[in-house]
């Protein structure tokens, strides 16, 4: 694979490779075979988390970082179209991770760009490597995929992740349940692709009850969505995760997060050892690390 | 050592052995045996000097960086607990560097963490690899701490490099004379400690005389502390460094400064052999890549 | 040489010995004989490309870099003076790159520095390793400098790059056109500083025709130094690079601009073979590449 845009892109055999070479480079100190490579990573959104993830991963490998972060003052940005700014840094770097607000821009850079292109986020659009680093940890730590019942529990209708989550996960064959307010369901034409291409049926439920669950992954409601503010909090209260809502879950639970949370967890929740998102969190690095060595190596 | 919260964590003999591998670290190239670790500088207050003074000794040692600054719109803050964000810089690092406002912060981040973590200023508490630069410092000019005849003047209430240095001078056996405003003297608890705990006897004066002294350590002012400004320019002006206030000074006096300067140093004094200020900082590269190579080696 | 301050310092045999460097580096994976050294890049003014260059320039040679900018709250610059801040840089780094608005400060560093130092912009005075990277370009793509017909066109009055550039293709022997407004040409002391120094007779013309021309060296023509906006438009219009204004051209004319380009340049020229700018962007890495080596080696 040249690019890594969008999920549609990814076949099981090439992710399933990915998941190998991630837990090898995990478990001993990586070669420092790619040391005098030049990574960029072209920020045009804040993004702290998805960005040192892939600085540490860069590290690990020796890969040298060209940190271009376009929110400010940057004069690659002011007045110079985008065209522009991607050839300028394809002619610096040998691999572009990039993160901007426009849908398709990704697709644009990869196109015009010689050296691989990584999309790390285009807008409400894809965001392929946070939903291998979700398929990762749910192959790690369940040892299986396929036939495991996944839950989907938040924002379905805007949460990014959660689109590209589902289609991955049809992939690998899970056993899906989404569960969101009515108000955040998730669009009909993505289930209806995934029916059509992987033969998945979807459930879709809006109770917090998660007695067959094998992985609960959760995201954020975001009350800017909502007009009235009374009614996003009524639904975040009524979509929280609380040891409440997990009475009667299997003892071997698990719960993911793409994180940064902030309410949609009650804090006691965080102690239980169903809780593994901090682990997910530090897969994102051997994750990344197995892209970069897969695309720039 | 695990950690370096505070400089009450070092002892004398510790110390010791982080000056003699300082000494070696600066008397030929460093052996890159840390290269492919990665440490994390996590600054929720801007520093500038402390954090290029780490990033030079990471650099030295051939360790990379991930470089968190928390001051602007970083999403690894917005809305997201210290105790979260730790977690997952911990599962990206090897060590963490932190600075922030609150005091306590770098003993909950060693709490968390499982990796080693490095205070560099928590709130007015501590800064404890400033305290061993300064302490370097005059052990690697003099030869010695002990019996060492040491004047630290200024702003010794509200200043934290003071505090620390105060307690590493009487760990170490030090003659300390304290010159400051009496606005400005140093609490009475501090000066209750070192006396309990090394029975050292600590000088007060608010004269700016020097005759005996062999190393004058200077800080800062801070005009914001007081509430007429007038009444802090006429400090200022009284318990300035000036050549005049330098007469009668041992040949071999070297004067100090955590950097950086405003106007509490003459500009001519600057050019006085006396001067080793600058020197002082450069120490703080050996220093610290000595505490990374202990607790990351 | 110690230091690159200005391109008056440079010798023809040392530019020619920086091209062939230059050459050797592009051509195969560079040697890491610079690992373990510090480059600090010290940008007084926001630079995203040229501190990108040198960025990617010092990865390549396994150098590290310390990154200081200064044009938001960094504490090195609150309250310091640009003589403390340059001392204590030198203190940590074994090359500084400074960029800085101050006419002269790049000397001032020089002359405070032990280490080397590389002027990246003193205000609108120099900025020698653009000019190096020009003329590269011109001796890479046409095999010879000398005898070459230039054209200059743009803002040949207000922009630092074409003042620089005159000297070196003076020095290199070409034969120079310069095309601007009246209101924007060229200030006479530097056109008789090249007759006398290199016997450069230099022609002036205000016509857009290129029929000679072997490289034609574009730059913006900044609508802020006008009063009146409408003749900055008229004028941005008439001096536009166009497929019309190519007519007549040599076929193998090549077109190079210091980028970013705005509007000077129509859009349907970028897809020309003439357009050789993003090379010469490009073409940055090897060279900055091979004046660090020679510099710090």
């Amino acid at each position: 694979m040249k690019d890594l845009v969008s999920i549609r892109d990814v076949e099981k055999r090439w992710a399933t490779s990915i998941f190998k070479l991630a837990d090898e480079l995990d478990s001993k100190p990586a070669p420092r075979k790619l040391a005098g490579k030049v990574l960029s990573t072209l920020f045009f959104e804040p993004s702290t988390r998805t960005r040192l993830s892939f600085h540490t991963a860069a590290a690990r490998l020796g890969i040298s970082l060209l940190d271009i972060e376009s929110v400010g003052d940057s004069s690659i940005v002011k007045g110079e179209s985008l065209v522009d700014t991607i050839k300028i840094v394809d002619g610096y770097a040998d691999c572009i991770v990039i993160r901007h607000p426009l849908e398709g821009s990704a697709r644009l850079a990869a196109d015009l760009a010689q050296h691989p292109v990584i999309n790390a986020g285009d807008g409400g659009n894809q965001h392929p490597t946070q939903t291998l680093i979700d398929l990762y940890t749910m192959n790690r730590l369940k040892k299986k995929i396929s036939g495991l019942h996944v839950s989907l529990v938040g924002d379905l209708k805007y949460a990014r992740t959660m689109h590209s989550l589902l289609y991955g996960l049809a992939m690998f064959g899970a056993e899906i349940t989404l569960v969101s307010p009515k108000e955040l369901q998730m669009e009909k034409a993505i289930l209806e692709e995934v029916k059509e291409k992987f033969g998945t049926k979807v459930r879709i439920s809006n109770e917090m009850n998660f007695r067959d669950c094998d992985v609960l992954y959760v995201c954020r409601i975001q009350k800017e969505r909502f007009a009235d503010p009374y009614e996003a909090v009524r639904l975040q209260q009524e979509f929280r995760i609380t040891l409440e809502s997990l009475k009667g879950a299997k003892d071997d639970l698990i719960i993911l997060h793409p994180l940064p949370k902030v309410d949609e967890i009650a804090p006691e929740v965080d102690r239980s050892e169903k809780v593994r998102y901090f682990e997910q969190a530090r897969y994102g690095v051997p994750v990344r690390m197995a892209i970069l060595s897969d695309v720039m190596g």
